[in-house]
């Protein structure tokens, strides 16, 4: 039974076990043995309170929890499936940002805004660009790099630097990044006259145009990048489905309240095994972007990183065309 | 040589003949017979204003203009290569963004930004979705429609109309609508608040937040959708090369002053002709999207466009992949 995306959050249930109730009546109506529940933070807390109401009302229903975000922000798992579909699509889209830019002869600087509130995963994927040669993204942000907040000043000057060794300046940023300058601001225009609704891509574009007079443009990747199956990493693919297999084995094994999860043998060749753990280890722990992945100077990142990125974004999926459009399967209109 | 892409426009030579001079004799110096100017009206300007001053000079290098654009609104041609890919972009994309959108059991609008600023070709090609069954975009907006203003009454009661038969709205709309509301608005905030550099798409999310207080977000395709070579049509990159080869002939059969263009024969089965002609006849006009392909109540487009559209974007070309990034030739870093 597929039950939609959403985003509501189960109560304590010494608190308010109405809910629970509910879900577990239906459990028993339909003769649920196993109950899998596929997320990220917020999900792997809800497989943990249900696990912990079943054992409690001595329910024998097993309730796992599936590792998936783009975000790549789970604790208890090497990366999660998603990402490394999301990080083929940023890799791809921004090879062709750069193409895109480098045809023109003026100086020009371009901010790409990905996605990441709190953690920089995505952003810094990026870098896998350089695998093959590519110098670009010539500056990558995470939010993890700046726990002190997000100086300008030292932002424009990182941007001035590149701008003398590249005519066209391509800059990778996390959606998370919150200029110090702009914290104050919480409605309506700041003290430059922009709105805050705008990304932070946005926002430094204005910056950049005001500070360097040159050609600056911002693109959000918005959701492109957690939706464009077509450009799928087959070893997510893979990995996902094997997951997914592994969950229904942990609990046909009679396992209730376990999180699955990778664990990385190595990467170079690239080897993983899946287990499981419990998952009140995990939920609602985020995990960070590695601290001692970020370059001194907090606008790049290291070759530790690229060799963790890599593996994950190998392999093509084929996909299947009609009229000249890939055909999606709709469960509902 | 390749002198890459600028937006430097030549002067009358009846006025100053210097930049006339200047080509003419790097033309001499580096013994060129031909020389093939690929673009749009700017470039086709070109062509014109070079073969003329050729023919009076008593030159007898061949000048040919080959046509690309992705906004196909270039006249004497069928259709300008570049538009079919980014088509077959905006169509795989806009499919991954109605899945996006419908997954979430909470109403929604989304609002997809589409390249165009005054012909709508692009926008209108969203609609070749509905070759698969798909209903959605349900409201496509071409500037073409509304030589009297965009209406913003009208508008929001075209999404009204369309939430009561969809949970998820998905609407497409060119970059060159200007709410009429919005007109008067030069700088800074307008009379919501809202500043003027955001795209329309922006500007329509606000409108619609304000009005439904439901769920809505915009889009802006960006550059991404005149670069994203990993998604090229086949007939699109097959026409191109046919197109380059045939103005290659027209030139060394002694002809100048010609465009080359794209004669379409039938759409089922898909058979067109390459031909050329007076460049004159062409510079500087703009070819809009038809009139009689828009309906009746301006939001949405006629069946006569879809199949005008289906043929340009068949086909899928065989990326190369290193690192499971695309490879890409580069010209310069």
């Amino acid at each position: 039974m597929y039950l939609g995306s959403c985003r509501y959050q189960l109560p304590d249930y010494t608190e308010d076990d109405a809910p629970y109730a509910y879900i577990f009546n239906k459990f028993e109506t339909y003769e649920i043995d196993a109950f899998f529940y596929i997320g990220g933070n917020d999900s792997m807390d809800t497989v943990s309170k249900l696990s912990r109401y079943a054992a409690t009302v001595g329910s024998d229903i097993r309730i796992i929890g599936v590792p998936k975000t783009i975000d790549n922000d789970l604790a208890g798992t090497d990366h999660t499936p998603g990402f490394g579909s999301a990080a083929k699509y940023v890799a791809t889209t921004l090879q062709e940002i750069i193409r895109d830019s480098s045809v023109y002869s003026i100086e020009s600087v371009t901010i790409v805004e990905i996605m990441g509130r709190n953690a920089g995963w995505l952003t810094a994927s990026s870098c896998v660009l350089r695998a093959n040669g590519e110098p670009a993204p010539h500056l990558i942000y995470v939010p993890e790099a700046f726990p002190n907040g997000f100086d300008m000043e030292e932002f424009l000057a990182d941007v001035g630097r590149m701008m003398k060794r590249y005519r066209a300046v391509i800059i990778a940023v996390s959606e998370g990044i919150v200029p110090n300058e702009r914290q104050y601001v919480k409605t309506g225009a700041d003290a430059f006259g922009h709105t805050d609704n705008s990304g932070v891509a946005k926002y430094l574009e204005h910056r950049c145009a005001e500070r360097f007079g040159c050609k600056v443009r911002s693109i959000e990747l918005n959701v492109m990048q957690r939706c464009s199956a077509h450009i799928a990493s087959l070893t997510d693919l893979n990995e996902a489905e094997q997951i997914g297999a592994a969950a229904v084995e942990c609990a046909l094994n009679g396992n209730s309240g376990r999180m699955m999860g990778f664990r990385r043998i190595s990467s170079e060749p690239y080897r993983i095994e899946i287990v499981s753990f419990d998952v009140s280890e995990t939920a609602n722990k985020e995990k960070y972007f590695p601290a001692n992945w970020i370059s001194a100077d907090k606008s790049d990142v290291t070759t530790d990183a690229l060799n963790y990125f890599l593996p994950l974004i190998q392999g093509e999926v084929q996909t299947e065309y009609r009229n000249g459009i890939p055909v999606h399967f709709r469960l509902n209109q």
